[in-house]
């Protein structure tokens, strides 16, 4: 089963408390590139200058992306420099955004895309997710992953592209933003109204919700000891969910749960460096061992150990 | 099974973005002890002045409350008066503290009090909270809860206290600060270092995590649609939690998983209404439906409708 991802290629420089990184591998299909390409099948479509590291693009190429929609032009990388504090590792303060080559990031998919069985539109521009949906022939799942700066500047857009997905995936503060409501329930009813199936609320460190016409499902988030940097975890999540969907070919509310504790399992290990550094190396047997840890942290009836999680703050530490 | 709670009983001036009440009963032995004796025998110490009107007194007794250890003397009853906005329900804005006798209160326990299976200590000085322990003779848990205040002011005697506790109850915020530390697990690794079992950390609409030295769990908290006052939650929760323990005399980690999901259902019905008068009709039915609930809404087989949460709303804006 193939995905298709639409959405930044970036260079990342990254400040939190433990260090920095400068011009790192990012972008939000980057991110779930990495994830989703674990599980099945990943057709990415984005664009990069003459400034991206030809290594960046082996590195995909080595997991199974398929590249051919992903256009390299003359001029510069999509560029975010953003640093997080100590108290506020949830959210990051943006120190510089340069657009480049992404300012007239315009989509097109490849033929051979076409028939993709699951498109994730990652955040961008709710125009050019409808441009998406347009070029895409009968997929089985329609993800959207949008944000508070879409919401402010282009409602209307946003709205109609809503109406034409499966699933709204957005962080709780959005989905509070765009259902002008305090309450995520209230929230969830405005969205659900609009045609999607599911609406999943990420909570960053507090977990992810799954809204369903017959569903309210939760999963916190895996605990750890040490977060190095929290870039990515969102789009992480989604390369997980999705990922873990298609390769099963099931896109039930039923299966939408366990794909949930995917998503958070794998979203887990990104934070634990940073980049995608961690997520070079990992197995799909790595998050399979937390994902069955999910099943106990939350089961009075369950166990597991807190020794369970120095594994998680170990594998930080020593690398 | 009979506990001994020692803490504020006071009379709350509260506004939220949904209305107010003044002078309405509060403080944390009343929240605890309304909840916990849903379950058990409580036995009340606390201070109240000639201003506290009888009927309050009335109705701890009607909920079998033992107030032979609740000091009534001439002088103010503990008030306080704060705001919760919109954007942050978790956390209260103190408009105005008049401790009252409240910054007199010696804690004594009457002879029938000393032989109670549980004792809460809740969020008062820990150098009362040690007379406390002094008066007791072996309960078979001993609970403390505290807050920035004291760790700031009094950090050498709290840590004292602490070590003299089976649990320690905490906001995420004040553990971490305890802890010095941006890492619950290693709060809680330092907390447990000192000799406690348990560290159960409260994370207001995220939920409560506790730790110990063999497990890790997590409960989220129950979701609502309408939240009208959150004061008292946090006591609630811990009035929810031990009387569960207490009435099953059961004090092992599986049953603290269990009693956790109770305080947290239990201080979900709190937070629907003002003060404690939604605690006033609630019956042991009510809440287990909700503990019920929390075992399908985490767990990936388990099946809870969207609906059974509409229920939640409707309770909160019919009455």
């Amino acid at each position: 089963m193939s995905i298709v991802v639409v959405g930044s290629v970036a260079l990342d420089s990254v400040e939190t408390p433990f260090g920095r990184v400068d011009r790192a591998l990012g972008g939000a299909a980057t991110y779930f590139s990495t994830a989703a390409s674990l599980y099945t099948q990943v057709q990415m479509v984005g664009v990069i200058g003459d400034d991206f590291p030809q290594t960046h693009v082996d590195f995909l190429q080595t997991r199974g992306v398929d590249i051919r929609g992903l256009q390299r032009k003359a001029g510069q990388t999509f560029h975010w420099a953003g640093r997080y504090d100590y108290d506020n590792l949830n959210n990051a303060q943006t120190l510089d955004t340069q657009l480049g080559l992404f300012a007239s990031f315009d989509p097109r998919l490849p033929d051979e895309y076409r028939a993709a069985d699951c498109v994730f539109l990652a955040n961008i521009d709710p125009v050019l997710q409808l441009k998406v949906l347009e070029q895409v022939r009968q997929p089985k799942l329609k993800v959207l992953d949008s944000m508070n700066f879409w919401i402010e500047s282009n409602k209307a857009k946003l709205t109609e592209v809503i109406s034409k997905v499966d699933v709204v995936l957005m962080n709780e503060g959005e989905a509070l933003q765009y259902g002008e409501t305090f309450s995520l329930i209230t929230a969830a009813r405005k969205i659900l109204g609009l045609g999607p199936k599911v609406l999943l609320a990420k909570k960053g460190e507090y977990g992810a919700a799954l809204f369903a016409d017959k569903t309210y499902f939760f999963a916190p988030a895996y605990p750890l000891e040490v977060v190095k940097d929290p870039t990515g975890a969102g789009d992480t999540f989604a390369g997980g969910f999705l990922g873990y969907l298609a390769s099963a070919g099931d896109y039930s509310l039923a299966a939408m749960k366990r794909a949930v504790l995917h998503g958070s399992a794998m979203a887990s290990f990104t934070i634990e460096d940073y980049s995608i550094d961690r997520l070079r190396t990992l197995t799909l047997a790595d998050i399979e061992q937390r994902v069955q840890q999910f099943a106990h942290f939350t089961n009075p009836e369950g166990n597991l150990p807190f020794e369970g999680l120095v594994l998680a703050r170990e594998l930080t530490t020593d690398d």
